[in-house]
């Protein structure tokens, strides 16, 4: 990419002498890698954007925050959507941006209350394409439960956008006594999937590259905050919750672990892989571990409470087919490990940057 | 721009039989004015956002919410920020980013306490200006006292941004008995504008063009919270606040009296034009009244308090040339009309479109 030609500024200050504080050696530019969820991201937060920023909640960067607020405790989140294709079986931009968001805020145990909306539209495109993917963010701000209470639009000429991108913050409450974030991860927790992963990543890989795999493979994009009610309606010792979408369940434990200083040891049998997933991923060669999904949740709760909480989770459609995958361990801190099939081990890594760009 | 390729999505569905809810007649595709901040913005919401979107905050879309949210009284709101080219005197997106959402919030009076931020950057752009504009962005969020909660980064192929894009959302506390709005302007109330208009434009346009206007024009971008602090220090009763950017102090004034249903009258004469804009306005055959501002407010106030009001804000670093530049009327609802300097009249009409593309 050190030949693409780069718009410059005229009023742009001289960067010659900028010493780049990011450990990414060869890349003094932005890379794909950057916006895939794995290691490069979190360097890209570390390095540059931790400093700039300054503060104490900088911990929450990249996940959903938990503020006081006139006497509020709150969950805030945003995410920006740049999915491609716009339309996928399962779902688009629009009902994506939705769900992603309450999604966020709900690993925080909030139910999402209200949504912001910012649509950046390239010049050219057809208003009934924007129209459609309005009434699904619509609707699907109507399933979810929150309301969407404030907007803007913007235009870029034709040739610096790709049809629609959207941002998506959100507000939610976060309920007395709750208090679940990475950190919290225990050993002795157990680790549950609310169900089948690698569902999204397939779908949008599916249409994008014209591959069939068998059956149609939809996306599993869906609000989790009435899952998650659930699930506090079982205990309100949830530990950790987490929404493995780019970067796939792989990210989403790896964060866990360094976050918590523990390790985490998987039953690879146990992970949930749909055979439409795992066909598509043995014909790419992909891992369905890195698959990002839109509709799954990984919980830690403790041990005592863990039979309780399945059972919530079961008792929901959205995690009908829940199910223990392993558990949090003293042993490897900060490192996932899987027993494979074959009674062997393997390390589970965080991914370095990006397998499927531009996922959501 | 029907002759611009339109990328076509193989999933999306067949739009041939949609019918365009917009009254834009020959414009079934996005065009540039859809994000000015004009007539053809305000159509966009009205016909085409609002349906879909639905529920009961659909009067705040494109302005700050204020909401009930566990007992506390939120300001809400949000503003992509697509600004060309990144960095211009007096500031760049970074801050603008920062300046344009607090602002926003203290159009409801609330203070702003913490920001969402998610930035789309293209591939191949400098590590080196991204980290310029955090920075730029983080510094600005210091000066205004809101702390940066939650972040999130994407990243486009080359050739579907323009080097960064940056999304901002606001919350911050309205304070009791705090009531601003458009709807609230009453015949009697005093209009007033915080200072000279036309500068944020201008500046773009100046480095935008590669045009000189005598001297260096600087935007006026900045954050307002304080001002509006020292206004409600007045009175709790100011009852319209509004930023004038994208559109200007027209498309602000405007937009009040149609919320309203009051009309808006004006001594052009005492609209404060810095000779530099006025000159760049002469040149380029632009009107002031159109020019965005970035750190500038439009108050309606009281005429009882109007006098209290003017005198905390010119006490104010970012009031100091604060002027009464007219009065909100019964007379002709719906319209601004401005005395000229001849002693004629004229109507100050809601812009159709953009006069200054991509202005923040």
């Amino acid at each position: 990419m050190a030949d693409t030609e780069l718009r410059t500024d005229p009023a742009a200050p001289d960067f010659s002498g900028w010493s780049c504080p990011l450990p990414l050696r060869d890349h003094p530019r932005v890379v794909m890698g950057h916006g895939g969820g794995g290691a490069m991201s979190a360097e890209l937060v570390e390095n540059l954007f931790a400093p700039a920023f300054g503060g104490p909640a900088l911990a929450g960067l990249g996940d959903s925050a938990v503020l006081e607020l006139g006497g509020a405790r709150l969950a805030f989140s945003t995410d920006s959507y740049v999915v491609r294709p716009l339309f996928f079986p399962g779902g688009c931009i629009g009902d994506l941006a939705v769900n992603g968001t309450v999604n966020d805020l709900a690993m925080s145990g909030a139910r999402a209350a209200y949504l912001s909306c910012g649509f950046i539209l390239e010049e050219g495109v057809e208003l009934a394409l924007v129209d459609r993917i309005a009434r699904a963010l619509g609707a699907a701000a109507r399933t979810a439960g929150v309301e969407v209470a404030t907007g803007d639009t913007k235009v870029v000429e034709a040739g610096h956008g790709d049809g629609v991108y959207l941002n998506t913050a959100g507000i939610g409450l976060v309920p007395a006594g709750v208090d679940i974030r990475p950190q919290r991860a225990r050993p002795g927790d157990v680790v549950i999937v609310s169900g089948p992963i690698g569902l999204h990543g397939v779908a949008i890989l599916s249409v994008r590259e014209g591959l069939e795999f068998g059956v149609e493979v939809r996306s599993d994009c869906a609000a989790l905050g009435g899952l998650v009610e659930a699930m506090l309606g079982a205990t309100r010792d949830l530990h950790v919750l987490r929404d493995p979408t780019r970067g796939g369940l792989a990210a989403a434990l790896n964060e866990i672990a360094a976050a918590a200083g523990v390790g985490v040891g998987l039953s690879e049998r146990a992970v949930p892989v749909p055979d439409p997933v795992a066909n598509a991923c043995a014909v790419l060669g992909l891992d369905p571990m890195y698959i990002a999904n839109e509709g799954k949740l990984v919980a830690f709760v403790p041990r005592a409470e863990a039979d309780a909480v399945l059972a919530a989770m079961r008792a929901h459609p959205l995690g009908a087919e829940a199910v223990a995958i392993g558990e949090c361990v003293e042993d490897h801190p900060g490192m996932v490990v899987a027993r494979t099939g074959f009674g062997g081990t393997r390390v589970v890594d965080l991914p370095m940057g990006e397998q499927l760009p531009r996922i959501c």
